[in-house]
């Protein structure tokens, strides 16, 4: 499928190399998209800087967060919470409409430190505010509760058996995401709901932080034991 | 050990009498020990009502929850998240002072119908108002990312293969807390950390609520897969 990722920070780039070398015609996403390819700071986590991974990423073209989503049926959100209602803007309405939009990004506000607290959180999600401003839009919110290399890796850690959710309002937005989510190897994938129930998946992440602190490692993942 | 188990609801009593018949020397702890064994609605759940409960439990004492806090060594907090404040208020400050006081509840507010959200939540958490408001208890969060039955018989999910939070300013109240986790039955015990990290713990209970209603049970339990 033409699938559009937006974002260039450890996510981004994680989940479209993964959907791109299981055959889908993938292209990042970006403000701009001659200052990323011109970026000399390393990524995130230490990885290496963008222009060096999209080297080894030649397939994966760079757009503008318009052209991205405009060629695209499936735009998958991996910018930062806080920024990702602007993103989608520059995107643009018409260029969302129909489309799957998969919200994988937590709305974390780092402003008092760590840990960040969530803004929305509690009655309202990014899950929903994304729905709210491109109501055209089919958002499916999923792979936020677990670190980018186990989204695209399950197997990685315990076999591969730990739990996926996803919340939308649109069923067959949602059946178009796991089929996405059993190509990249998840088995146990539970259906939550409509996007309300986003608010539940997104308040794990300050559990998922503290476990981070308690193992040392983000290579771990939830499962719904039952 | 001596335990007081506030709370007559589902939880409450659940606890009380695993921990009873472990061998622990158990009362309930109530507003009015009186009223409480006159009732005759049914307990939450459809269970029994509280005196009936009570005539098969006749080894657990009831008492004020300055009585039952009185003669233990540690409480149990199952009271209503709303109502945990005033009943420990109840029990005293004196009746609490060094004992370890262990918050199994949940800050549900229920006042916008289902699902409740949490009060309070992101940056603060009911373990840490408890700790706050009596600073000579030493609280430790755990088992509230639960149902009952699965807090006193962790062997009848997935045969026990999930995972349990503790979180507590005081060490020696944890290990005295994982003593009693692993005499319920619980094996994987995870240490997050200090009283802040209660907010991980209950900031699970709107993920919980949702996956009880996807599977249509609440015999479900969390596991950190790694």
């Amino acid at each position: 499928m033409k699938i559009a990722v937006f974002g260039t920070g450890t996510v981004g780039p994680t989940v479209a190399a993964a959907l791109s070398a299981r055959g889908h015609d993938v292209v990042i996403g970006t403000r701009d998209p001659e200052a990323t390819l011109a970026r000399t700071e390393p990524g995130a986590m230490g990885g290496p800087a963008f222009p060096e991974w999209h080297a080894a990423h030649r397939q994966i073209g760079v757009a503008t967060f318009a052209d991205a989503a405009a060629r695209s049926e499936i735009v998958v959100n991996a910018t930062n919470g806080g920024g990702s209602l602007a993103a989608l803007a520059a995107a643009g309405d018409a260029n969302l409409a129909g489309k799957v939009l998969i919200d994988i990004a937590n709305p974390l506000d780092f402003s008092q430190g760590f840990p960040p607290s969530l803004n929305p959180v509690n009655t309202d999600s990014l899950g929903e505010q994304l729905q709210r401003a491109f109501p055209e839009a089919r958002v499916v919110k999923t792979l936020n509760t677990m670190t980018a290399s186990v989204m695209v890796d399950p197997a990685g850690v315990a076999g591969g058996d730990h739990s996926v959710f996803v919340s939308g309002n649109d069923a067959a937005a949602k059946e178009t995401v796991k089929g996405l989510l059993e190509g990249l190897g998840h088995r146990d994938i539970i259906d939550l709901g409509d996007i309300t129930t986003a608010r539940g998946a997104e308040m794990i992440l300050p559990l998922w932080l503290r476990v981070w602190g308690a193992l040392g490692t983000g290579e771990f993942n939830f499962k719904v034991a039952r």
